[in-house]
């Protein structure tokens, strides 16, 4: 299974993140299976959408009993690339940054943030948990030291396309990407943008469609 | 056109704001109209679908001129639920609380976190530039003093589905959930949920997938 991944969409890969967690949530000694339609419950879709998903990867589940909570955590975690460590290297020291930094699910998935630059000379040289931060300049040489794979940009919209290319000419191939521009990298490189602003505009226009078509309040 | 909005999918509605952050970066001086073709260029999609998401909303461009920039920025914005401020209330004043408060592009574009409270006795009662930090217990008043229709939950999972509750009770429509948990609402409440960990999960999954299907190095 591990050496023949299907193409998948990428809302069937956030579908198979959620079903982890959901397991993970579960308790395996007390539930040690459980079935498709409990687990598309705790994952917020359909029973029918659940075993299609899974079913993509392999027969997990055996019928009428569900699946076995703990192998298929490791499937999935198996799926995702999350049998590793992912060395990771974080461009930008700001308050974003540092919230990226500390977060505690990171490391627990094995995202490791094992360096971090800023542009700003106040900032480099600061520890930050024995990591310390460090000049732009330095990005090609530690994606290098780090065999970083991964990248995430916390910068302004403005440094984000250089210090993308930056860390792709160093080996990067996959970054999460909160400035909020579009980046134009080759088609080897795989882009997540995260875009706060976005999703609370995605919100105000709900709300606001909402109000129009309900009470007539707001707007 | 405000008061007939036609039912789109949630991906249109992100390519409305991206398609609006690119005419924002345009300088409409220089440049009073743009084509379809330049805009899917700046928002990364293709000028198909450019035309084809506008025109759901009214017939903007006209043939050989394309789009006049000021124009449809405010039609953009109108449609977005963009040209009133939006009061946010924002639960949890942890790390990612604190980026999400300082965070430039939300106030540039009308969302203003107008309180804030977390759990921790610690936490209260400090301010963050003029916001007084308050209990927990403080968030129903809140809600209904700032009239506030968007919630914001930067708190662990354990405690997200609580808070939820007492912001939709308190009168929130619209929450954005960075808790890593699936929360459970009324159907008149919409829900954007931001995981991180998620979104590096789909970094790892097609880094692994392209390491398979290349040259094998990685996994």
């Amino acid at each position: 299974m591990s050496t023949d991944l299907p193409a998948v969409s990428d809302s069937t890969i956030r579908r198979l993140s959620l079903y982890l967690r959901a397991l993970e949530g579960l308790d395996d000694q007390a539930e040690p299976t459980v079935s498709s339609r409990r687990l598309a419950e705790l994952a917020g879709t359909s029973a029918a959408q659940v075993r299609k998903d899974l079913s993509r990867f392999g027969s997990f589940g055996k019928r009428g009993l569900g699946y076995s909570v703990a192998p298929l955590q490791n499937h999935l975690r198996d799926i995702l690339g999350l049998q590793r460590r992912w060395p990771v290297v974080l461009v930008g020291a700001g308050r974003i940054g540092s919230a990226l930094f500390e977060y505690p699910y990171f490391r627990e998935r094995g995202f490791e943030i094992v360096a971090v630059v800023d542009r700003d000379p106040a900032k480099v040289g600061r520890r930050w948990n024995g990591v310390k931060i460090q000049s732009v300049e330095a990005l090609p040489t530690l994606v290098r030291e780090c065999r970083a794979e991964l990248g995430i940009l916390a910068i302004p919209a403005t440094d984000a396309q250089a210090a993308a290319e930056a860390l792709v000419d160093a080996g990067v191939r996959g970054i999460l990407n909160f400035a909020p521009v579009q980046l134009h990298l080759g088609s080897h490189v795989v882009v997540n943008d995260v875009n706060l602003t976005l999703e609370m505009e995605a919100l105000s226009f709900a709300l606001r469609t909402a109000s129009e078509l309900g009470s007539g309040e707001g707007g």
